[in-house]
């Protein structure tokens, strides 16, 4: 051991308690807390019966505010637009290119009505149709990001949504310019400054001056994602998300620091961070290893990539790539970047991932900014069944039917005989009253 | 008022507090209570702990069994077909002519991966993967519906799930062989007989005998229903239904008894079923008031469609079809039928229902069984923002970049701008290591 030396588990499919090891280093419970779930219901109720009043009581106790009514904590347009127009040229360049991009990409995701016609007449289909209103939580403070505002918003403005509605904590009045120009590029329509369960309540159920929408989505602390738990069902959410989580996959050919810094970029986010290695060439590893231990101090938030890199992290030496891919549908991983000579080969094999980043070039965090693809991504193994945020999320379906007289006799007939082996008569009657003469 | 008088509410849009009156009928809080969550985490609990002991013990209990061991529990697919070509000859071919219909609907919501190439080399995309396991909740006893076998397992087939496991409860050991027939005909793999919180934690957790799956769909009670929002994040789940509706849109030309029917289609279901017709013909509305009192003593669930009307129907007369229109969107219904000259004109003002039934023909009942489409759909208002269950439901998707070296400079000058904005330093970093010479 040096003096820089950087604790992070090794660990080898050789050894005897790998699965369990792997299982014991992936464990991550969801946030649930008897208390705050009490205090959240208090505040949804408090919302849900005085609206306004209680949504700036809250803002004003909890945010070190001093609001008299909803306009004080009302942002229009203009102001975004402001924002927007006010930052220094790089800056605004990189957030508009980012907006480009993710525009782009998102437009070609959006699914379409289709519709078909049957021999006898009858047409069946699916409508789709974009949600009325959504509601965009964005954390206020240290975790204040305008990426988030971009991905969360554009493609719930790319999907049609009528009206878009920002809620954003600031805490002792202290707006982010830089998360105000994101709303204006995203197609945000107004912003209230308020934040925490409040703001969630008031977006689920509406206040005289918050209107009711139909999704929520954003991340948020344990307050607004037991909120958003709870308001499940009176309107739509998004998944909770747990810690962010790398897995980068190496065949020994990438340059030892760029893997490093892409493991420090996962674990820069917070202490619960999970960055992970995976490779089948254990001098490269240690190549790896060494590299980490020579950047660290180098980093500004050394100390929680130190401490996320103790508790969660890992290097593990696998066999071969067939090996790495078990390792890969094992985790599910949020972030998986396969940092390998012949990548699309590799992601064949891949059957839950977030996002696949693929070959040496591709950064993971090109992915975060402005790559064009979603940085709202499924964690904590939820990949097995969840997608990244996408435009789909703003949209809903209907299914379409319309019988001719015919179809509705050759219907019926069917529908009548399960109708009375389910013992429900009133669905078979309304089914032979359309049989006709036939 | 006759001796056959049915009380259902008469709303109309011109009285003065007609908007309150509606919210009132629509009224329904979702299903949650102190106790019931209490003792659905006690048997989750002793499910993860215990595994199949636990279950076992619980399904001995609770549906009065008396198994030894999983095996007792467990039916493989020669028994699914046994039960299935056992059929009468009419009930046979009705489950096949639904299931082939259904399948042939499916096929045509598969969502495809797509992906392009931009200009300077790079690769973006999306890649849909179906899900590896899906776990088919069916309830047992009187509310043993084979068509929401189909409805749910057939989606996932479809969606090309590797294994599709099926959980039904047998109080008393009683078997329903026209919902193991079904299991057949959707590509059921196997199916346990257990039910109720028991089955929802195995599904979710896994136990020796129950394998782990990444989704848990189908309808259940109150236990089912809490189980499955306490696991909700360790599986995926389908939306949490509350009782079935229909908004039936009558243009005053349709058979007054035909619209009877299909009110008490849905009403039939339980006592908390919701049946709303609305028309703008006062004279029309009256005859099938009429028709509903003619009707309802000659059916077999004339208790329940009575209570059903009389807790949660109405008839509302409207000015027009413009003001129908927008009571429609007002209610979000799950099930919509226009039974209208022009449906097709009307149908494109609808932004929020599950399903429409377009047409005089079609019965809003040939959905429930044959027509093709899903007939499990959002309830309580939720059509605003969720879908019928489908393909896409038992896929996910997987965002897919692969950035050229010159791409990777393009968007890590963008990258390293925006992370430096977020003073993540090790984002930047990243990204700069690819920005090479230029």
């Amino acid at each position: 051991m040096t003096d820089n030396a950087v604790n992070v588990a090794r660990l080898s499919t050789t050894q005897d308690d790998f699965g369990t090891r792997l299982t014991a280093l992936l464990a991550w419970e969801g946030v649930s807390d008897k208390q705050v779930a009490e205090r959240v219901e208090e505040i949804i109720d408090a919302v849900r019966s005085r609206g306004d009043a209680a949504v700036i009581e809250y803002t004003n106790r909890l945010d070190r505010m001093q609001a008299r009514d909803m306009s004080e904590l009302t942002l229009g347009a203009a102001r975004l637009r402001e924002a927007y127009e006010g930052l220094p040229d790089a800056q605004r360049e990189a957030l508009a290119h980012a907006a480009e991009r993710i525009r782009l990409y998102h437009q070609r995701q959006k699914p379409e009505s289709w519709q078909y016609t049957e021999a006898d007449g009858s047409v069946l289909g699916q409508k789709v149709t974009p949600l009325d209103r959504a509601g965009i939580y964005v954390p206020g403070g240290k975790a204040a990001y305008p990426s988030s505002v971009l991905m969360n918003a554009i493609p719930a403005h790319v999907a049609g949504v009528r009206e878009i509605v920002m809620v954003v904590p600031t805490p002792d009045g202290v707006l982010n310019d830089l998360v105000l120009a994101a709303a204006h590029l995203a197609g945000v329509d107004y912003v209230f400054t308020v934040g925490g369960a409040q703001a969630v309540a008031a977006l689920a159920y509406g206040t005289q001056s918050i209107p009711r929408v139909d999704k929520v989505v954003g991340p948020g602390n344990i307050y607004v994602a037991t909120a958003k738990r709870a308001v499940f069902g009176q309107v739509g959410i998004d998944m909770i998300a747990g810690p962010s989580e790398i897995l980068v996959v190496t065949d020994g050919e990438t340059d030892p620091e760029w893997l490093a810094m892409d493991l420090f970029s996962q674990a820069e986010h917070d202490e619960n961070a999970q960055a992970i290695l995976v490779g089948w060439d254990a001098a490269h590893l240690d190549a790896v290893h060494a590299a980490i231990e020579r950047l660290l101090p180098t980093m500004e938030r050394e100390s929680i990539i130190r401490e996320s890199l103790a508790s969660r992290g890992a290097l593990i030496q696998c066999r071969d790539r067939d090996e790495a891919l078990t390792i890969i549908n094992r985790i599910a991983p949020e972030h998986l970047e396969l940092s390998v000579g012949d990548p699309e080969a590799m992601a064949e094999g891949v059957r839950h991932a977030g996002a696949i980043f693929m070959g040496r070039y591709t950064a993971e965090v090109l992915g975060d900014y402005c790559a064009g693809p979603n940085h709202v991504l499924p964690t904590s193994g939820t990949a097995r069944f969840s997608s990244p945020l996408g435009v789909y999320d703003f949209q809903k379906r209907s299914s379409l039917i319309h019988c001719s007289p015919e179809g509705a006799a050759t219907l019926g007939r069917t529908a009548s005989v399960l109708a009375r082996g389910e013992s429900l008569t009133a669905h078979a009657r309304s089914a032979e009253n359309r049989l006709g003469d036939t």
